[in-house]
C-alpha cells in the first residue's frame, strides 16, 4: 500500500524532540514499514538516537543541520532568517520532490508561513486551513479551520467546505459527508455575514457537497455533521475548549474514584473498562492537523505529544498521500470553476 | 437575607412551562422562603398548578395573559407586536418597580430585545453581554458574551470585562478576581483587533480590574482566570462546545459501565461516588444567564431545564438583588469615566 512513500521530518520541533521524533518513526514504521523517512537536524543529537534503534537504518536517512526554529520565534522572521533550519529543509524536501509530505511539531506559526511560502497555495484557494480529526457519538469529523485565519469571510469558508468535504471522502473513507458551518443558532439569519453568506453560497452552488445548514457548539461532540467549517478563531478556541472539558472530566472522574474505599474498589472492578475509555478519548490519537489548501503536504504535530502521538501525526500524514487528497481537491476546485455557477444570492 | 424581595417570572416560557416554573417556585421557596413571586400565564394551565401546591399560596400572585412569544418568533417581531405577553408583562414588572427581577425561559433573542427596550442600558454600557457561571478545575468561573453580541469591538469587550469584574466580586465574593481575554495564543500578536485593542486598554486603564491577559480555549475549564471576556459568537460556541464534551464524556463513561460483568459490578461499588461527580458536572446547576449592562435584573434560563435547573436560574436572580450588582457596576461605571485616564495607546 504505502510503497514508495517518504516522509520528511522536522526532527527538532516539538517539546520532547528530537527524541519523541525518532521514537515516533519507530512506532510509525511498525504500521507502514514500506515508507522511508527523511530527518533533518542536529546529527549529533540525532545520529546517537538513530545508533540505538539498528532496524531503523534501511528507513531512515539523516540530513545534518544545526538551524532550529525557536517556539517563540515570529512567523515573518522565521521565513525571512533560518534558510537553513530543519523545518525549512524538511518542507523544502516536499517541494523539490524528494519527500511527498512533512510532519513537523515545531512552532505553528512558522511552519504554515514557510509552508505557504514554499509549498504554496493550490489554484482556487485563497487561503489555507488547519484540519483535525476529532472524535464524535458516531465515530469522527473533521473540523476546519483550527487556526491559521483570525478572521474569514464567506468565500474562505466556502472554500473551507470544500477542502474538508474532499477530505472526508478520500482521507475517512465517506461516501456522502455532511458539511455544516458552526455559528450561534441554526436559523438562517443568525450569526455574522461571513457565515450568512458562506450559508447562502453554498445552498446556492452546484457542488457535490451535502450542505448541512448552520450547527453549534453542541454539535460537534454529538457528530451532527461530518465536516465542521468554521474561522480559524472560532475553531481554535473550540478544540481547545473541548479539549480542556475532556481533561477536567478525567480529572474529576480521578477524584471520584479516590473518595472512599468503595469507589476504590469499584475501580479495580472497573478497570479494564476504563482503559478503553481513556484510550478513546486519548488526544494523542487525534494528533496531527493538516494544512488544506497548499501544494503539498504538511501536517502539524501537538509540540507537546510523544512518540506515539508523533507517530499518528505520520499515519495522517500517510494517509494523505495515500488517498491522493490533494490531486482531488485539485480535481473538485477545477470543477468547480467550470461548473455553471448558480446566480450569486443576494443577501 | 432575602426579605422583601420579589421576582417576576414569565410562567409560560420554556419546553416544559408552565408545570416546571410553578415546580421551580416551590424548590426555590425552599431555599429563600421570604421571596415573593409574580407569575405572569394562562390562568387556565397555572391556576391548577398552584392549586395542587396549597402552601405556595402566600408567596405567589398570579397575573392572566394569554399571550405568549413564540419560540421560534423574531426578536423584533416579538418586541413590535406581543405587548401582552407573558415575557413582557414579567419585565415590565421589574421596569415599574413591582419585582427586583425578571426570570424567563423563553426564546433568548426576544427577552434580549424586549429587556433591552423596557429596562433600558446602564450608562456607560454600549450593549447588554449574557453572563454565566461555569465549573472549572479550581471552583467556578464567569464567563461573557455568551451569545447576546455576534460581532464586538475593543470597547464593548472592556465593558464587558469591568461588568464581568464587578459580578464576580460581588455574586461570586471574589476579593481580586482576574480577568482574562479569550484568545487563539497567549502571545500579544495573536489575535483580531478587537482582543488586541482591548487587551492594550485593559493594561493601559486605570481600574481596580485584575488583568490576566489574553487566554486560551483550554483554560477555560482549567479555570485560569476567574472571569472570561470573549464576543458573544466565540462565547456561545464554547460554552456549548464544553456542554457537548462533557455530554459525550458522560455517554462514553455509562458505556464502559455497561461494557463487561466486572465493569457492571465496578460500577455498583462506586456507584455513590459517580453521583457526586454527575451532581458536580450537572449542567442544571449552573442554570442561568444573567444579561449583564441592562438597568434592571433579567435572568435567562436555559429552554430545555426543569424544575430543579428552573430553580437555580431564581437563585441567581435573587443573587444578583442581594448583591447589588447592578448599583455596583454603576459605581464602577462612575468612577471610570471620572478617573484621569492613561492616554490611548497606540496599536
Amino acid at each position: 500500500m504505502s510503497d514508495g512513500i517518504t516522509i520528511a521530518l522536522d526532527a527538532m520541533g516539538g517539546d520532547q524532540a528530537p527524541g519523541m521524533v525518532v521514537k515516533g518513526v519507530e512506532i510509525a514504521l511498525q504500521r507502514h514499514p514500506e515508507v522511508r523517512f527523511l530527518l533533518f537536524g542536529a546529527e549529533d543529537e540525532v545520529q546517537p538516537l538513530l545508533a540505538k534503534l539498528p532496524n531503523l537504518g534501511k528507513s531512515v536517512t539523516l540530513y545534518h543541520t544545526n538551524e532550529i526554529v525557536a517556539d517563540d520565534a515570529k512567523p515573518s522572521l522565521a521565513l525571512r532568517t533560518g534558510r537553513q533550519s530543519s523545518m525549512r529543509l524538511a518542507i523544502e524536501a516536499v517541494a523539490d520532490g524528494r519527500a511527498d509530505g512533512v510532519v513537523s511539531a515545531g512552532n505553528t506559526g512558522a511552519l504554515m508561513a514557510i509552508a505557504k511560502f514554499v509549498l504554496k497555495m493550490l489554484p482556487g484557494i485563497d487561503r489555507p486551513a488547519i484540519a483535525s480529526f476529532f472524535p464524535t457519538r458516531r465515530g469522527e469529523s473533521v473540523m476546519l479551520d483550527l487556526g491559521a485565519n483570525v478572521e474569514c469571510d464567506a468565500e474562505n469558508l466556502v472554500q473551507f467546505a470544500l477542502m474538508g468535504d474532499v477530505f472526508a471522502r478520500t482521507v475517512l473513507g465517506l461516501i456522502e459527508p455532511t458539511v455544516g458551518l458552526l455559528n450561534v443558532g441554526s436559523e438562517d439569519l443568525k450569526g455574522n455575514d461571513a457565515v450568512r453568506g458562506a450559508s447562502a453560497r453554498l445552498r446556492a452552488m452546484v457542488t457535490p457537497i451535502r450542505f448541512y445548514g448552520f450547527i453549534e457548539g453542541g454539535d460537534i461532540a454529538a457528530g451532527t455533521v461530518d465536516v465542521v467549517v468554521t474561522d480559524g478563531f472560532t475553531g481554535n478556541v473550540a478544540v481547545k475548549t473541548a479539549e480542556g472539558t475532556a481533561k477536567l472530566f478525567g480529572e474529576y472522574l480521578e477524584a471520584a474514584f479516590r473518595h472512599s474505599l468503595p469507589a476504590r474498589i469499584g475501580y479495580l472492578f472497573a478497570r479494564a473498562a476504563l482503559r478503553k475509555l481513556r484510550m478513546r478519548s486519548d488526544p494523542r490519537r487525534y494528533n496531527g492537523a493538516i494544512f488544506l489548501g497548499l501544494g503539498g503536504i504538511a501536517v502539524k504535530s501537538h509540540g507537546s505529544t510523544d512518540a506515539f502521538g508523533f507517530a499518528n501525526a505520520i499515519g495522517v500524514a500517510i494517509d494523505m498521500k495515500l488517498n491522493g487528497v490533494l490531486d482531488k481537491i485539485r480535481v473538485e476546485l477545477a470543477r468547480l470553476s467550470e461548473a455553471p455557477s448558480a446566480p450569486e444570492p443576494a443577501l
